[in-house]
């Protein structure tokens, strides 16, 4: 149960961005920019970073939303997203975006453990500045939106078709203009 | 020193702010609204939470010049900010305020932290639903400012002064239109 009044029946972050519709502007926007706006890294490899980042936080409707939401940027495959949450350094990815995950692993576990050798190896691997910005960032938010989400409680919906459905329809629209 | 290219001479989250100016602005208003907009709880209080989390994570930037503008919102007075982060159990502050801090403390830990126990006292001591969502929500968002932040190595102003004078700024022109 909530831990507050929140909109009954409203799953996970919606209904802490109903209760407080002013806070929920900013946050919206800043993860549609983050994981839709123009980057050099897609859209599967920005909400893999934050479905990594959500399943070290043990966030489960964070999680199962943007893993969802990484396999419909993908054609609707799992196996990619799943391999990254389970170990990363042997998922079937780029060597860049291992050392971009590692970035965000860190980041996940607190600002300072990012190591000067970890960013050096990101850049080695290919990687700018702005994607290590982002990276860094991407991880950082969702330190945020995890605790949001359960900071307060939300409902958390069981149902693996719930979380695709959503993660389908925050691929395609996105996080501004909608209910998620 | 910075892991990426940022603007030189910029402080903390300045930088950040600098080299990516799509995002910095949804963080900016975030903060504004959560530390200064209209509320029921006082900004002073609002910055103590704020600079409770920054020090729990360790973020020198973010908790000396949170701390400073909780002080400047209390006439320059540092005491109280200064209790809060040495023991908010044992500081001057309201029964209200010092459970709403221990919400917040378990927010940094993590958002599963909080209880339902927890919950309960802040309610039992005057705290509404309004109050303890905005606190989750302070906690949750330093959460990623500490972590943006660190996760950048921006530089880190040593002098005290610097962050009076940054805290009596962000007290007085807020996180909006200005250059912090």
């Amino acid at each position: 149960m909530p831990h507050i009044a929140l909109p009954p029946d409203l799953p996970g972050i919606v209904s802490g961005f109903a209760f407080r519709p002013e806070t929920a502007k900013p946050m919206r926007e800043l993860a549609e920019i983050l994981l839709r706006g123009p980057n050099t890294l897609t859209s599967a490899e920005r909400e893999m970073i934050a479905a990594l980042v959500s399943s070290r936080n043990d966030c489960h409707f964070c999680q199962a939303s943007h893993t969802a939401a990484a396999a419909h940027h993908q054609h609707g495959d799992y196996s990619v997203v799943n391999a990254v949450k389970h170990d990363y350094e042997s998922a079937p990815i780029s060597p860049k975006l291992r050392a971009l995950l590692t970035i965000a692993a860190r980041v996940q576990e607190g600002g300072r453990h990012v190591t000067a050798a970890d960013v050096e190896r990101a850049r080695a691997e290919g990687a700018t500045d702005r994607e290590i910005h982002d990276t860094v960032l991407i991880a950082a938010s969702f330190s945020m939106f995890n605790r949001y989400v359960d900071g307060l409680a939300t409902l958390t919906p069981k149902d693996d078709a719930a979380y695709d459905a959503m993660g389908q329809r925050m691929a395609r629209e996105g996080y501004v203009n909608r209910n998620l």
